[in-house]
């Protein structure tokens, strides 16, 4: 078993949990909860890029994750938008550039690492899955991981 | 205890690789070797960002994980370049605009899948660790992940 | 009230304009147009980037600010898409990254400083406004400015 | 005269403080700081990127402008990338590409319109000045504005 | 007449294809041939620059330039990207930003050099045409190659 | 041979011209300038992108292919900055990102089709040659081209 209490940060536990399924993934996030972050999973598949922003936002507003002020929805909309321009590795562009995106999608709420350390809460996003030409199986595995203050 | 044999995948070991430490990395690589997989685990940390290159590059040639021919080390040259893209999340550079990075990288090579696919070797490259401010305490953790056939 | 004959160049100009109102706005294009430039400004709103350049080529054929020689509409071009990029700070797209753009623009053609100074005509065009998500307020300040000779 | 009262905001303030000079740019200042902002103007000329930022971070810390804590660093670093990569126009890079900038930059902090909005605080940098050839002369002007919540 | 035997090499072979018409064309790509590369040339307009990709994947997989493995795919869309990419020289995107380009591609499979140099196959992606607004007349010349191991 | 009257265009002749060599190359370039173009080749190669750019520049005021004013200056940084990033692919950078590139330049300037077309002289930068590893051996081709009024 992972010692989550000495591992666990911020980021390290969006990417942990967007990566493990099944038990594992039920452990993880019980512990996360444990230490104090909120997090939510879910998934989103499109050629439009537009669509994991929305995907993903849609989520923290129904979980509670972000509340009604604009700087909240801003915190998050980065966090998305790196997470975004790190899974597309330099090269911005889903359909525009005939590829494809099948992902998995975390957003962790909490202090960088458990307990705090004086800098207050900040936001991640983690996407996972695979990128490819939009034909079954031809695609490979892509990762993404923005966080902001919030 | 993770339930590798089911889990596993090449992008996803070369990332669990670069953030399990103590006996949770060892099981881990212990695992992916035997599902053969060849990969190995190093740091570097700068403002210069040609340094990431040069340091994985480096323990590439050493660990026999590229041969001499140069279509191997373009496949990781470019896995790297991937892999900084995307810890970078769409802004280039680390001294250029006053930034710097403590990371550690993991490398894998292997089929996509364990047991193969089909579709022959590829080379994945994880960089995880801490981006921000050249000054202690002033940063956040990044994550960054490439692959390419070789 | 502002000594715009000791301050005024061809990028101030532009910026200042997309950012009076009122009075200030029609006191500035007045002092601006004795001094030999040529100027328009009008407004564009939308999730759909290619509108703004339709909405500030179109005017600028209208108003006369640029003839019919494809140099002309090149370098009219280049600056909006240099004001866009600037506005879009490192990350373009804005439907596509689910994001809008509600702006007001300026085109001003002369010279670098009045009067001229041996370099010909230069055409600017500066963009101002907010972009945010597609939800009333939920938005901040942006602005971009291009310039090229003409 | 302006009437400030009407039409200031938090980036308008930062980008006609940056742009005017003399009595114009005093009573501006005033104004803004009587609305409640708290604002420092400077400036940096460089062929190295890193030295605006460094201009930029070190007026805001000796101004009091940010405090300790990452979270504020990270606020406002990131808004001088902003407009950095706005100035640039989507080609980032000074010397890398054999360009110079002679800039003045100005920072403001405070709400994004006069009295607040229920959204608190926002921090705005602008950067204005010219970029071109490292030969006196052969440069045009540039400008770009970036903002982030803090 | 060229001697293509001293001169020729796959990306040359590639622009030089794609350059040139008639005679000199039909004359170019049958010294390619004998000298062991594949190669096919095509056409493709569109302000769609996903239509670039389909259209030269489509050509490919038709020609019999690469086989069904994802491996061979992927070099070749990555080729693509390179060469689309370098078409628009710095600034990604087509209708988004309101311009349109109409343009001969090439793509050659074989050996860096003719005869081999002990790295393998590799595949090479040239795009030449014009670029420029959605109006007759309105464009000039674009140029980009990339090429990958295969 | 080639026939250039029918064939030649700015963009092309400058891209031929700097892929060819020995008599080719003469003949193209007596061609050309029997055209009315005025043409100059020449070479750079360094892990420092600036030097390219200083390169190109130095040769184009020697040859008095731009005179002293900065409009032409601009039109010409611009065709070598576009010429650069397309040569780049999306991905800016050389010693910064542990490559290197040794290239063949050659400028053009003239109407964009010969005897002209109404729209004045524009002025072309074409680059060409090898860019990889800094390990001898270790490179492909690489090619950019940008065009500009002037």
């Amino acid at each position: 078993m992972i010692n989550v209490d000495k591992n666990i940060t911020l980021g390290k536990l969006a990417v942990l949990s967007v990566m493990y399924s099944g038990e594992d993934e039920s452990a993880l996030q019980k512990k996360g909860r444990e230490l104090g972050y909120r997090l939510y999973k879910g998934k989103v598949g499109s050629m439009d890029s537009s669509k994991i922003f929305a995907a993903v936002e849609t989520a923290a507003k129904k979980e509670g994750l972000i509340d009604q002020r604009y700087r909240e929805e801003h915190a998050l909309y980065h966090s998305v938008l790196e997470a975004y321009s790190g899974m597309c590795r330099g090269q911005g562009g889903l359909g525009s550039i005939l590829r494809s995106a099948g992902l998995l999608f975390c957003i962790v709420r909490g202090s960088k690492i458990p307990g705090g350390d004086g800098d207050g809460e900040w936001i991640a996003v983690a996407l996972y899955g695979n990128m490819g030409a939009p034909i079954k199986g031809y695609e490979h595995e892509v990762l993404g991981m923005g966080m902001n203050p919030i």
